[in-house]
């Protein structure tokens, strides 16, 4: 229970109203008077709480475990122990999802300016707003209604964010537009200049970037993860679009909807990455190469050159992953040769 | 327009004064009277802009171009649609930054010590100097002329900084004595300890890292990029060596003049990296390991063993560019062969 | 001599008691009344002072060395040059380590609570801790003895560390309950929520993330790290594990003690890692995979499948070093083929 002192849950609610709320099936009756208190694990579950199986790996756990109810797929409900009830649902992970939102419906942040905030008179804050300890917001920044600034983040001068946007303690914004519902996480940096500079013989020249970020509604940018700003031009990401942690996205970089980027991607300039694609932890794209609608690219690999839509890659360099599994088998065969000479 | 809310241009000039700036030639006269107010992208330039075409892949797009000029390499001029002024250079990039730097010329920071930094009565901070709200600078610390160092940043005790440096939103330095004209952007991380402990049989033992980050001049340092010191005898980067966003830099690096590092490269403690060398985006060098003056180590790829001076690597573990491509030609014909079985 | 700015230097100490604190032997007698100031490399240490050959890369450059002594393995002693008394020791690393820690013993801070920290009166903060400028405590927080808090570090609300803890330059926390003895460096973001979300037709649905991030005594967390809290349950991480810079933990990851991480290692959702484990630079482990106690995963690989304990992998997708070895002597083979043909 000491979870409760970082959040406050709301409940109990009784099963009936969870099964509701993520849309799940019970066989039989939903029995009348049983509460639920939360969501747990499966192995720290009790008769109170209910619990998920998204995965075959947990199966085991399930078999034993104690929670009173669990989202669970059609074909394993019958894998439940005595005393469960098996609320199956299409997904248990939606499901999941759904009941936290239950218990944990989350709130506008309740309205203050800091005394220990640094906001310039300059800066059009609405009455709505919450502005912590430490944070910077300088002249001609523009919020919308609801915004929450965490301690110690950094607005620069003219940075214009939406209604009900999250920015987490020290993260920096500057030269950015951002939308609507927008979740900014701890120590994001979003519009610092891009690495652009051009080689001759006298060295380098850097080249001032003076373009923005274009942040639309909806997206989340995880923690410690930059978004350079545009040389000339601007770098921008779609409606949707969801960013982990400590993803690299350089300048002039465009980014549809809702997109998903795992862990330290890395995405070099001027790519562009096509709507709804999909990228693996430590996958990158190279500069100027484009990832079609909807493409998968793997964990840990690199795309040299563009990717089809809809289409599934793997690998450094990245190719179609029927043949990267083919590739994998032709080495094994060819070990085998290796160990047989 | 937009972007003039977070820059000032300067301008607008007459177009003959651009292909002066930029060192370049155009068929016949220049036409007199053309005022360029900028620089904008191919797709959206309009007759009173220059753009750049610097890359074949938007060849289509320089053909439709309604830029009113444009930089473009010699063989493509005539590709230039009606009403376009072909700006002939040998380096088109090279072009748009001395442009953008016409346009943008920059200027050195309005002095300032704002009321909101915590400035130790200790430090030396020349009336040059800009220091922004939340900035705290700690006893010894010395900044030369004309520094900027923006909200949140942290100075700690003693570090030394050279003439025109520019430290970002929240970056802290501590154990570093920095150059001239050195960028260090926002969240980076310089003079940390060090990852650095000896394993013994009753576990780890850590060493004090008691060295220095030495960065000379005209450096540049990405956001959310870390720089650690060294352990025994310090971490130094020569002159105008250009790193990216989210590098890590271990204990004990040495980095030669000139090195261009792209984002999220990682170098293992006490690797050696020659003046002029380049690290691709995510590739990393082993402990120890030597790069070799002006070699280059593709992205995603992992130097294992020491890189002769001057070659190409790619892989990982990297070899011979020439030697990869060839080892991916021999998977592809391997993979043939499976199909075949 | 100019890194005593930044550290302080005890001794100096005479080479017998040197040789007594990193337990190492010298052929016949301690020459009595040499006294030692302190360590340096073997290229710029001078009589009085001690270095270390804990690479045979160096070799050469232990046998031109003007130390007054060396920490050396017993087969290299003979190579000393003139004038260099040699120590023979088993681990000539481990021997810095306790030489370092003789002159730099370190001790607690200084008490103090900056008036220009941030400290809400609901915070309990020993009078033996010392909190720096701009550094925010929120209500509820509570620090064991001698914590160091350093400019701009950000302890939300509840958070908890136990005694002898270090918060680096602008690190942040939440949802935290932290052990004894946990250096926590500049930058680094702990209890994040999440990167959670279940996808269904009608798009992306948030997780609230309602864990914690529960970190165990003598942890070390580098600099720029990221580590989310747990969904449903927390993310853990064992006694005396060392985590390196630009480290990403997801949620729910279980880390157990002892392990070590290098930089920018990538820890997918409900990864699990076992005691004493190591994973090497920039490799990443996928979603609910689990790596086996004691395992060795290398540089820039990937663990696709769970890890056998005890056995060292390599490549992505990894595989037992043998086999990646055999795979890289395949190749070589069929280049030379493909030469050939």
């Amino acid at each position: 229970m000491l979870e409760t002192e970082f959040f406050n849950r709301a409940g109990p609610f009784e099963l009936a109203r969870v099964v509701e709320a993520v849309g799940g099936v019970v066989e039989g009756a939903v029995p009348a008077g049983h509460m639920i208190f939360g969501v747990a694990p499966l192995d720290s579950a009790g008769p109170e709480e209910v619990s998920f199986l998204d995965n075959k790996k947990y199966l085991s756990a399930f078999e034993v475990s104690g929670a009173g109810a669990c989202f669970v797929e059609a074909d394993l409900a019958s894998r439940a122990p005595e005393g469960m009830v098996a609320i199956v649902c299409e997904q248990p992970y939606m499901a999941l999802a759904l009941a936290m939102r239950l218990f944990y419906p989350g709130s506008p942040p309740e309205p203050l300016i800091s005394p220990a905030a640094h906001v310039d008179p300059g800066a059009n804050v609405p009455a709505t707003c919450r502005i912590e300890a430490g944070a910077v917001l300088e002249a001609g920044v523009r919020l919308g209604e609801r915004c929450h600034v965490e301690p110690g983040a950094v607005l620069s001068a003219n940075v214009v964010l939406g209604d009900d946007c999250h920015v987490g303690p020290q993260a920096s914004l500057m030269c950015s537009v951002v939308g609507n519902r927008v979740w900014i996480d701890a120590g994001a940096r979003i519009g610092t200049q891009g690495f652009g500079f051009a080689v001759g013989p006298k060295g380098a020249v850097r080249i001032p970037h003076t373009g923005r970020v274009l942040i639309a509604d909806d997206v989340e940018i995880g923690a410690n993860t930059t978004i350079d700003r545009g040389s000339v031009g601007d770098t921008t990401i779609g409606q949707g679009t969801m960013i982990d942690n400590q993803v690299q996205i350089a300048h002039n970089v465009t980014i549809g909807r809702g997109c998903i980027l795992a862990g330290q991607v890395g995405l070099a300039g001027s790519s562009e990455i096509g709507d709804f694609a999909m990228l693996g932890g430590k996958s990158g794209v190279v500069n100027h190469v484009k990832v079609g609608a909807g493409a998968k690219l793997g964990a840990l690999s690199g795309a040299a050159f563009d990717l089809e839509p809809g289409q599934t890659y793997l690998g450094q360099p990245a190719v179609l992953i029927r043949d990267f599994w083919r590739q994998q088998a032709a080495m094994r065969r060819l070990m085998k040769q290796g160990k047989g000479s």
